[in-house]
């Protein structure tokens, strides 16, 4: 969907913007964006949605149609309006590749440039990255929950409008989805499409035979076939056996059911006992309605031989928690001529932002396995030297004065955020979403089982270095004692 | 957005109409649309969605390059795909009034055509229907629990998606808020739009005084402050009056505040003493954080003088519920030239779908007030003529067989589903915006206040006619004695 959304915004940066215009139209700002608390009371969550986002940042323009309309509303100068019309955005954007595992209170995107276009750009970052980091995240507990089982993402009807569908497949698959029912996103990101019949094409026929026959000889190859219309055991199964012993015959061995209300343990497990009894093995069992990752996790834990998963509310809906807190804050500001950290206080000490201009190293193990991450200010360059000869590290607790501990056991530490975006121009092109799909499976793969726990996981430590906890605690100081 | 959308469909449709295509083109088919249980434990929903879903109907044509990827899929004949190279929505629509009160089980839009046509446009029925009446119920709920005050809707950093923030921005104007910081929604569906800092502005001044000065500066009219950047009461709300007392100075008379954390119960009594002492009587305050029905139901019985409210993420993510379970049930389909009702039989009768081709009467008191609904079949001549000599009429439950009861004392009745689409064409134009939304507030207001009550709602009757009834146990009884 090629459009310009360079209205998707709030009002308010618009109005704060011109304010800019008009007063300091040559500051420069660094704004962070973060998260403060994971989703689905989880110990991960997967960085999505960047680079479609990038893509409407570097696009970002004010038509004619655009101008007029801000124009109507009274509240925007005649020189604001012919700035906006030559708008473009010219900032520096740093980020966590897309696909990463990310943690609470550490800056996923970072953009530097003049201090109207990274206000500008906040709204749709946010809603960019909260919504598809949400969605993956979601789907990557729902993979983890099946044990290997294929997920196939089918939240189309009940997604929040048409790109709360079209977006939430595109996470469902970085986060490990195997296919999707909607067309329209498989056609726009090259993913799988999946699907075959509803009930209503069961009761488009006579009988339930004589729609599942109809259905075969139309499409042999990999016939799934709807067997709860009137009744699961004793109509559906009997009735795709019958189907089924026919297209082995014909040397098709790609077929199975889905089952769609019932208890899917049991039916599952009966299901799978009167295929093998007639020979078909190869008979593959579909489950769906109404699912999430804890009734999965709980049949699976069963052992019912269910082969594929089809979810679909509660993956696009995000089901229990269906926002990501992520918020973008000022972190530093010229002033002068010089840039200058800024903070923001709160009484609650969880939401005083990290100062200054930061970036994350990870640590990691021997056996590649995260062990933890330092944000540091990205002028500490003794931080580097002391990783190259992994010396100990100093982690401190990012808001609890005495909490902190050394690290000491680590085997190489990686910079996580990387320029995308240098100039207003994107600086490399955009991975495929297969790729993207890949290096989530990765990110997940190097977190310890236990932070991978779908109920109360071992919480992932994200601390600050020495030079940014002073930093902070002065700037605390020179605000609260003013 | 003007975009055509014949691929925000399931595969699963394409794949079953490509079955009728081959099987039985020329057949016909009805089918409902309706939800199964009211969303957020509540009492009534709100119909939304109705208008954008007819243009996208209507509009629905297959491109070339649209055609080429399903030829890409291996799984659809060229004769198929030169049909749909040529396929228009040619059928009929039936539907509630968009903003109506609606209740769970009774149909809300009714699609009768090809069996082709009627089965292609479920996804994307069901997906505007399902999300913008759920967006539109939470508003009304909202708008409810602040008692007459102003409801802004804030959420676009949030939504689910572009058009997540865009639609929730249609549906909730419809549901009742006032305004919406989303410009891009602004424009396209004309709403008022409102805001005016973020944290940020005052962040990139010197001091919050200078901050506040230089916004009054250049907006002087409708000057809202943000005041919880460093200390709500002694900073925030002392620095405002300042400023207001100028404003006042220079004649104007409408600013107030913005209170973003903190209680806001006990800080906007303090902020309302300190102004009125000061003699600004006239300064506004405006509330947000994390809001929903429940903490502003709070806050407006502890009688806080608050005027209006900022609410984001709960309304457009739908918090604790975000999905509408609609569903879409084929009901009758044409056999030898004849329609035949359908039934689809479950295990929890609850779930067996009421047979034929239905409309709705909706019975109302004297004072206009709803009483109860009543689902009919359209064929039955009698129940008007009882309904034009006000006699009484019996209401059967529609799955407890004993439970019923006789409505006798009613002063009119309306026939609720009405013609909105006649052989794909759009009927009559579509109402304005602003009309919808009157008419969803004359819809409240025409329920009973225990019916729109936050907590335990009394449950609104929709009841089935005597000849519903036998029609649905005849079928039932067909399917189970097979």
């Amino acid at each position: 969907m090629k459009e310009n959304l360079a209205l998707l915004t709030d009002l308010y940066e618009l109005t704060m913007i011109q304010g800019y215009y008009l007063r300091c139209p040559d500051a420069y700002a660094v704004f962070d964006m973060f998260f403060r608390r994971q989703p689905f009371d989880g110990g991960f969550t997967i960085f999505a949605g960047l680079h479609p986002l990038i893509d409407k940042i570097t696009d970002i323009s004010f038509t004619q149609d655009e101008l007029l309309y801000l124009e109507s509303l009274n509240i925007f100068q005649k020189e604001f309006l012919d700035y906006l019309s030559k708008f473009k955005f010219q900032g520096d954007i740093f980020a966590f590749p897309e696909g990463s595992v990310v943690f609470p209170n550490e800056p996923l995107i970072r953009v530097s440039g003049r201090l109207i276009e990274a206000q500008l750009i906040e709204s749709m970052l946010l809603n960019f990255i909260n919504y598809q980091s949400l969605i993956a995240t979601k789907t990557a507990r729902i993979v983890l929950a099946s044990n290997g089982g294929k997920v196939l993402e089918f939240g189309l009807r009940r997604a929040h409008g048409i790109d709360g569908a079209v977006s939430a497949t595109r996470a469902s698959f970085i986060g490990g989805a195997s296919a999707t029912s909607n067309v329209l996103a498989g056609k726009i990101y090259n993913i799988p499409v999946s699907g075959t019949m509803a009930h209503s094409w069961i009761m488009s026929f006579e009988d339930e035979i004589t729609a599942f026959e109809n259905y075969a000889d139309i499409y042999p190859e990999n016939c799934i076939l709807l067997v709860d219309t009137y009744d699961t055991l004793k109509s559906g199964v009997p009735n795709a056996i019958r189907v089924f012993k026919k297209l082995k015959k014909k040397g098709i061995k790609k077929f199975g059911i889905r089952l769609d209300s019932g208890d899917l343990d049991y039916l599952s497990k009966e299901a799978r006992r009167l295929f093998d009894e007639q020979g078909l093995t190869e008979a593959k069992i579909y489950a769906s309605n109404e699912l999430d990752e804890w009734i999965i996790n709980q049949i699976t834990k069963n052992k019912a031989p269910i082969d594929a998963w089809g979810v679909g509310t509660k993956i696009v809906t995000a089901d229990k928690d269906p926002s990501l807190t992520g918020v973008y804050k000022i972190v530093a500001r010229s002033r002068l001529g010089r840039m200058k950290p800024c903070i923001k206080i709160s009484n609650n000490p969880e939401k005083i932002s990290n100062p200054g201009i930061k970036n994350i190293l990870r640590f990691y193990d021997k056996n590649n396995m995260m062990l933890a991450d330092l944000i540091y200010l990205e002028d500490e360059k003794e931080i580097k030297t002391l990783v190259e000869n992994r010396a100990p590290i100093r982690f401190n607790h990012p808001h609890i004065d005495y909490a902190s501990f050394v690290l000491d056991n680590y085997d190489r530490a990686e910079t996580k955020l990387e320029p995308v975006i240098k100039k207003g121009k994107r600086i490399k092109p955009e991975p495929k979403l297969n790729e993207i799909k890949e290096y989530a499976k990765k990110e997940i793969n190097a977190l310890d089982p236990t932070y991978r726990r779908l109920l109360n996981p071992h919480i992932y430590k994200v601390s600050i270095s020495d030079k940014l906890k002073d930093l902070k605690q002065n700037l605390i100081k020179e605000y609260t004692y003013k």
